[in-house]
């Protein structure tokens, strides 16, 4: 290892890559807009989407000796619910015994990694804004609460988010691409709270999915009981954000969208009129670093070099794999810090570009082809062929969340057997696929 | 026509834009950054892209009168002339007599736009640089010789190119879509001078292209006989700026790619190391307007709104289209500037977004297809079938250069011209195939 280290961001992988690189013997400063998350009132103001934690993610705090700590704060989910107009579906994740989520709470995630990057020695400058970035020194200017610093590193990371300072400072005249987009979906945040017993309002141990091609739910379990939902809709309309304002409305679009809510929010029109619509993004960009001839450096991570929407749920697993990735090219080449970040560009920056296809197409199927007979058939014989052949035959959404073969291969090989389905499915007749469809849908009336 | 409108600059859209909007009544003020460039000396400061008027900038500079006052700054330009290692081919742009582009500096019709809009009465503030955009007023701040002052208006126009403040600023909280991305290469702008007898060193009354997939030529005939090429060159390698910085090898490239070019500029070598390589980028953006609930509104026009890449000599043409469909949606919607706005944006985005396309792929075209034969033999059969039914059947390039034709119909119209003439060319057998392309390949030997 080599000089000093500048975090700009203390978000999870802010505060990761923090814990990485002070592990690797970095001294490690970390500055953060916001406050310190630790102080008190700070929880209850988060606005963020719930987070199930997946192989990558697991795999890469388990690398930092974080994964068993975080145990008491986290729910295993073994697979998912689907809420729909007769009833429920439990569908689970997968084969073997590890393919489960958990989900924690974006907010206790942060305190472990901070309070594990202080143990560690990291330094965190709360309230600091960042200004200015000079790429070739690199140096950060930011405006904290006794005015502007600039602060000088060897090795600069810029984990600021979506809309990332550092990103917007280091392409100054450079031959920036970059790829914003917006859905024309967001989401507020619900909270499920336990019952008047003390008691979770329904099955805990899983992830729950309220489809529908007009608005989506979806909820994850806490250690208190609790669920934190997440309710997705388009921003126009008159079942949109916008047309949603009156509590009558909305009342009457819950109880006919999703009418097991009511009973599971008692507040649900209170909390939806008092929370406001947060918008979802992807962000694509390149180049992700930048390097000076002496050896030092600039790089993004995380939300900062790659947005994805997150009905993949892979947004913070993908962060936290970038920063175990980061570390291993940083351990590769000690002594030359330029062709580690290329490095680390060149393995990372191919896969998440996929990644944010995938999540682009993840919100069309839950949002169009959860009611599709074909789509049904087709997600019904790839998870009988993963059964028959465990190893041979994976479906994609386990390759993404229960492996960590990069998100590049993993739709490599999902369409390969895509292909092959495909095939078999133009080797049937007609009459044979509409036989298939008619007692596919003849369970689903029966069930 | 209601209130005061504000452009941000004084380029070609800008300036053009002010003369439409002093035309219709407006009061227009506009703010540029750099100073007049009427002023003594800046002229040769220019460094930009050589420019070919073509039927839809034609059409807007008739809309204001101002199409004969420039016949003394232009040249007519009938036909393409390709300079390939054997020598020259001639092909004329279309079958009509007005099917043809006239060659012009940027310089000499910015200042005769300027002119026009100073008589008409419009306000030019010089050396004012833009540092904020409140669209809720609207209003523009903007640091000129004096300091700080904040321009409000009716109607704020950002005509202020591909790296536009109007839109950073316009886009502050907003889920603006922006997808911007550079080319590998980039281009130099070099002077083929006169003879010294005072006559041009080449065929005037042509474009003139040096193919190729290493490098490009292109040169516009200027009105005193001297000739503005620009050079396209891959950033990287080699042969590319960055290898590209000795006299000897500066010479030995282009003798070896571009031979004639050492006896039209004599000076080549000496130009080409003098001159900064610039970038060439595609910018897409939405919203491009923003408008407030009393009629207000601020709009995005020409590079501002849609940068696209100069290979098929649309931009300004673009620019200029987007100023006279701007003034006919103000036209018809006089007391509706929000709607106005909006019928602006839906009757211009979905076309500017098909040319950044059909710009990235001329450039594939240029660069990669003029040699291939199967390709020669499409666009041969194309122009042939366009003599034999003129209206019927229209080349692309030509509804994209000669008419008005809407971009995305422009292109739907020449796909389904492609799908006839691609199920023409399957229906031929593989021997009558490799026969036309025998019979091609021995016609360019013979040549």
């Amino acid at each position: 290892m080599s000089g000093h280290a500048l975090v700009v961001g203390a978000g999870l992988a802010g505060s990761l890559t923090a814990v990485y690189l002070a592990r690797r013997g970095y001294p490690v400063r970390v500055l953060e807009r916001r406050g310190d998350p630790r102080a008190p009132g700070v929880r209850e103001e988060g606005r963020s989407i719930n987070l199930g934690l997946s192989q990558r993610g697991i795999v890469a705090l388990r690398e930092v000796g974080l994964l068993e700590r975080l145990a008491p704060v986290t729910v295993p989910m073994r697979g998912r619910v689907v809420h729909l107009p007769d009833g429920l579906r439990f569908q689970p994740y997968g084969l073997a015994e590890d393919q489960i989520l958990h989900s924690v709470l974006r907010h206790d995630l942060n305190v472990a990694l901070v309070d594990e990057a202080e143990r560690l020695g990291v330094e965190f400058c709360w309230g600091h804004r960042v200004t200015a970035v000079d790429r070739a020194k690199p140096a950060v200017t930011a405006i904290g609460p006794d005015g502007e610093e600039v602060h000088t590193a060897d090795l600069v990371v810029g984990a600021d988010g979506a809309f990332s300072a550092v990103r917007a400072h280091l392409g100054r005249g450079l031959r920036v691409d970059l790829h914003q987009e917006f859905l024309e979906w967001g989401y507020k945040e619900l909270l499920i709270p336990v019952g008047d017993d003390g008691r979770p309002r329904t099955e805990l141990r899983a992830l729950h999915v309220w489809p529908g091609d007009d608005g989506l739910i979806v909820a994850h379990p806490n250690a208190d009981g609790s669920l934190t939902a997440t309710v997705f809709l388009p921003f126009a309309g008159d079942n949109g954000f916008a047309g949603l304002t009156e509590p009558a409305k909305v009342r009457e679009f819950f109880a006919r969208r999703f009418p097991d809510t009511l009973t599971l929010i008692p507040d649900v029109v209170e909390q939806f009129l008092d929370h406001e619509a947060a918008s979802l993004v992807t962000v694509r960009t390149s180049p992700w670093h930048t390097a000076t001839e002496d050896g030092r450096g600039v790089v993004l991570i995380g939300d900062a070099a790659h947005a994805v929407y997150p009905f993949f749920g892979q947004g913070m697993n993908a962060a936290f794999e970038d920063c175990s990735v980061l570390d291993r090219c940083l351990g590769e080449r000690p002594h030359d810090l330029p062709r580690a970040l290329a490095a680390f560009e060149a393995a990372r920056r191919p896969h998440t570009d996929v990644l944010a296809e995938l999540s682009k197409r993840n919100f069309v199927e839950l949002r169009d082809k959860l009611r599709s007979p074909l789509f049904l058939v087709r997600k019904k014989a790839d998870l009988a062929l993963h059964r028959l052949f465990p190893d041979a035959w994976v479906p994609l959404y386990t390759l993404i969340a229960h492996t960590t073969v990069p998100y590049g291969e993993a739709l490599d090989r999902a369409r390969r057997q895509d292909r092959l389905l495909g095939g078999a499915a133009a080797a049937l007749t007609g009459a044979a696929l509409a036989g298939l469809i008619r007692r596919t849908r003849g369970r689903r009336r029966a069930s």
